[in-house]
């Protein structure tokens, strides 16, 4: 992700940019989730064969091979990915604030005087021009009312149902099908390497982790991302609960994603992968470490089977997932490498295996 | 811990009550740190036979055993020990406060000027009686400048220096001898049945990490404490840098402790360890879930072999690290079992074992 003023794992510069492009409220029945096998006998089946491919088995093979001068001890093994754009799909807008749209008609049932209270009025007309037209301060109030402000029980039911039924409108599949099949394998051979690997999102850490185990093969506790404050109570019967509350407690792009890995992990990892702009701290301060380091970066190049962006090396201007050309020429210039999504990668998705 | 008002992991009141009772500032030679290993075949060869060793052996049973109808399947096995008074001596005062006074002649070697300023000159003298009389202002100054204000890294290497010579007043071994051998015990026994332990304390995060992994076997990623601000930021020479800020992100005692557990690891703990009421929100929460639980609060009613104060049970009033007897008669209620140091600990500390 990007960063501007964010609210709650939410790019405000985002929404006015992506909200035009939104597929219309889903509402589709459950269908398979991604498979998640690698390919028999080579880890990175997925990665056409090159230097990129290369950089990340040289990477293994540097620190872990107990004959190299770079080992690193499995205690130090820890690997941080980007989520949007770098994991899954992040084009035309972040499934998160998908969700969050899709959210308002039940926000609206729970409390019926809403329906003719803006923003919700217009979000529930289905306008997309009009939800596009919406004031950041109207877009505010549906994130922190369809974010915060409920039990996080509720909030994991919640996303849970919507992850269920809800489908991308290029693909017509659930929003957790459309996982990078050549990033699967990255971590999964870096764990079966005992890496450790984490999420370090700008988006919502409570709205990741509720998938994160199941599609990627990450814990909750591995999960690093833009969180709200929690507050401890008791319900009327004295079962005590927690509350997400509608203040931002960690805001963890840009900067804000070595200041997360500091404060949840506590190491500095030795492998960073990120797509944009948003990412470059969380690269830099990998590469900052001692010894042998991998830093990648994807490039959204391949219109064809996903989408293509940049605006570095002349790819078209975004405002989600913002690659720039001067973060291409950094990596150039410090040798983090860039994943060329059309040249690298062999298949695209889980479900293009038979393709 | 208890809690009151905390400045960055350190509660004001105990502040207050623990100085009078502090050793000199130490400066004693590294000695050798607690042994760590369980006695042959009984995995708590330290606990004596009786109803609280039984109810530790038997819920790893009932969560392991792959026939028990209250298995918990092993990604879900986590634990949550809370530090001060729990694993470690926390009498007569926090070891991170006399941490944070012993760095003062270092700040002021620094920055000579602070040797004429207060409560900096106060500290300095040695006077113990004058330490005491610092107003809570005064003291919190102190507590900034030598837990925030540098980078992460310097502060790591300052608490590794202060560790390797300062001395415990009353055993003259180093801070991380004083820990508890059953409770190291339960902590191997519980990660040996596929759990993950975590501390959860009041103290300072990034003061715990420090020694965690050497001392109790976990890792930096597996602490929750009270954390400061982190800032990200560059070097003269460009390379970046984490700085700890004087702002509190995150109080990690009483509701604190839930908030942090969710915020940290996501999920709710199976078995929870504390010793006051500082822990008891943790041990609520963790007793809320579904299924088989484990809610434990070490006692302290020895006074011959560590101290000894509650106020329950009728033991000695205390500011640091309080049990009161409503916590005392709440755990009865709710069948959360009271470890008493005297009787259920066959040995206190690693460097007992031939005592």
């Amino acid at each position: 992700m990007n960063s501007d003023k964010p609210i709650v794992g939410i790019n405000r510069r985002v929404l006015l940019s992506g909200l035009a492009m939104l597929p219309t409220l889903s509402g589709l029945p459950f269908s398979a989730i991604a498979q998640t096998q690698t390919t028999q006998g080579d880890p990175l089946g997925s990665w056409n064969e090159g230097p990129t491919k290369k950089a990340i088995l040289d990477f293994v093979r540097a620190t872990t091979d107990p004959s190299s001068s770079k080992r690193v001890p499995p205690e130090q093994r820890i690997a941080t990915f980007d989520q949007d754009g770098t994991l899954w799909v992040e084009h035309p807008v972040y499934s998160q604030v998908v969700y969050c749209l899709d959210q308002v008609p039940t926000l609206v049932e729970k409390d019926p005087k809403l329906k003719d209270v803006e923003p919700f009025k217009t979000v529930l007309s289905g306008n997309r021009e009009a939800i596009a037209k919406l004031s950041l301060h109207e877009l505010e109030k549906v994130l922190f009312a369809t974010l915060t402000g409920m039990s996080v029980d509720d909030f994991e039911m919640e996303v849970k149902r919507w992850l269920a039924s809800a489908k991308d409108g290029r693909w017509k599949r659930p929003y957790t099908d459309l996982i990078y099949k050549p990033m699967l394998e990255v971590m999964q051979y870096l764990r079966s390497s005992d890496f450790r690997t984490y999420i370090v999102t700008g988006g919502g850490q409570d709205f990741v982790r509720v998938y994160s185990e199941r599609v990627y093969g990450i814990p909750p506790e591995q999960v690093v991302g833009t969180a709200a404050g929690i507050k401890y109570g008791y319900q009327k019967d004295g079962t005590p609960f927690l509350t997400k509350e509608p203040k931002l407690l960690l805001n963890d792009d840009n900067a804000g994603k070595p200041e997360g890995i500091h404060l949840m992990i506590g190491r500095r990892p030795c492998a960073a992968f990120g797509n944009s702009t948003g990412d470059r701290e969380m690269l830099e301060y990998t590469g900052a470490g001692d010894g042998a380091r991998l830093m990648m970066l994807v490039l959204h190049d391949d219109a064809q089977r996903e989408y293509a962006y940049g605006p570095a090396q002349g790819l078209p201007e975004t405002k989600v997932g913002t690659f720039s050309q001067e973060l291409y020429d950094e990596a150039k210039k410090k040798n983090w490498t860039v994943i060329s999504m059309k040249n690298d990668w062999k298949r695209m998705f889980a479900f293009d295996e038979k393709g």
